[in-house]
């Protein structure tokens, strides 16, 4: 998906996207279904590909923020608090589901490769299915495929989008024990124009407080003194150090939105805060808003004191 | 380190500690520290070496909880938190320093192998110390010293313990890319008796509350209004539901001192808790107290309030 436009950036109609490879994988999945039709480079590292859109050598970046089996992905935690901001622009929510791909006309299953925790994610599929194959590692989904082109095994539990890039075939697709697990990724830019507000929308902050009682009971009062619903928390300790944290929170909201302005510049006062982001939910749940709490509920607020300061009303 | 006594588990004086194995891993190691001179039994899981707990197979369980750079250890959330209760009695924390080994008398190194994670911790001294060596990726940092021993691969990045299992000889020792990476394990029981209070504790619960705006707040105000620190919080997802969320919360203090039992009193009220343990920390890091939140400001309260009410007092 090389574009011949991609030489001259600023003309350039093809958005250069950066992903965490290698191809095959979940991930340039979720990238296609976020940016279809651009121009996709994988990344060895998370790390790699976020750098990719600090240095300007991509428009976007496409990484997994979380899984519903696994938890967070503590590099994309890490890789969007240090260095220059990135903000998240939009998200995407695949479900894991794996296929099991072959040689053509290849016979029996002896070896079946694939990244650990995939391997993990089928464990009773292979019992069930292949139970005299021998399950071994890989360092990544894409890689047991690759090592099945070249026949180092017999076959590898991959993403559906591998069997795009392999001469390979269908054993099985749809595959996982628990059928619901899903993985939620992110396209991040360089701060820049924010999404429009949908009224189902997720903002993202990391707060860095100094470690005293209460530093994150103090934040969540902010929120939950003005109705806004948490869709995630996370404390990831400060590199190297036990019991010092950084609190990723996601709620629902936009930026954009009265009642979340406020809530910010409150958050603002009492701690480092770095913005990562507010764009539309994938699942589309509109925001939960309380009486009282709604943006019309603050604007009036705000009227009134206006008037107050204007001797207008009392 | 089989123990003769084994089957006479009510008269036995060695204790039976299930590990979350293979043999030759940082956990062991862990559980040797923890349960020096005891019967160790590595499984495959931490959900099998926690069963075994459950089922009497085994008087306690070793396993992994936190890592400074991978985070959380899921597997050990969840199945502290399904299935019959479990408490945690004891902690350590172990550096995480790889030892590199290789078959006695053996010539160049041309592959490398270890588990995905380790492998990516040791990057940086694989590229500057054995540039032309290709890394392979194990199921466990034990399954690459068996594959040295075995001649599938010249070295293996492992525990330092794995020297003591395999006829392995020290390339180095010693190696982590983050000189400060630590992982902290627990030893875990079945309901009995508690550790006694050191005034240098570390309380576990695991809250499951009903997702509405301020849950979490909520729970936390109660400790933040008692001068109670937290140690860690994470949010796991309710199995399959994202946005359905279990919060693993960690404090300074001891459920046998006034002050925790008040706020585990209050927090009960809130919300479905589990206890997981009240233990000394391996850091020894003694508890912050805030004036009028110690032990005997809880206790001088409630004596007033009992005087009060006797009409003692007013």
């Amino acid at each position: 998906m090389k574009s011949a436009t991609r030489t001259v950036a600023s003309l350039t109609l093809v958005l250069r996207i950066a992903y965490f490879g290698p191809e095959g994988t979940f991930t340039e999945q979720a990238a296609r279904a976020l940016a279809p039709g651009e121009d996709l480079t994988p990344y060895e590292t998370v790390r790699l590909a976020l750098q990719a859109v600090r240095d300007g050598a991509a428009d976007a970046a496409c990484v997994p923020i979380e899984n519903s089996v696994e938890g967070v992905v503590p590099a994309t935690l890490d890789g969007l608090s240090d260095g220059d901001p990135l903000v998240a622009t939009a998200e995407t929510i695949l479900p894991i589901h794996f296929s099991v791909l072959k040689r053509p006309g290849s016979g029996e299953i002896r070896t079946v490769a694939s990244h650990p925790h995939a391997l993990a994610q089928v464990r009773e599929w292979l019992e069930t299915n292949l139970p005299d194959a021998t399950p071994v590692a890989s360092s990544s989904t894409a890689a047991a495929a690759v090592g099945v082109v070249e026949g180092d095994f017999d076959a590898a539990v991959s993403a559906p989008v591998a069997i795009e890039h392999y001469p390979l075939e269908e054993l099985a697709t749809g595959v996982a024990d628990v059928r619901d697990a899903q993985t939620r990724f992110l396209m991040v830019r360089r701060p820049g124009e924010l999404p429009a507000p949908t009224g189902a929308d997720r903002t993202s902050i990391v707060a860095a407080a100094v470690n005293r009682t209460g530093t994150l009971s103090d934040l969540l009062v902010e929120l939950a003194g003005r109705g806004i619903n948490l869709t995630r928390i996370d404390a990831r300790p400060t590199r190297n150090n036990f019991g010092e944290y950084r609190f990723f929170i996601d709620f629902e909201g936009h930026v954009a939105e009265p009642r979340i302005i406020d809530a910010m510049t409150a958050l603002r006062r009492r701690c480092h805060l770095r913005f990562l982001g507010s764009h539309p939910r994938a699942d589309g749940v509109a925001a939960t808003i309380e009486e009282g709490a709604g943006n019309q509920d603050f604007l009036d607020a705000q009227a009134w004191v206006d008037a107050v300061l204007k001797g207008e009303g009392a």
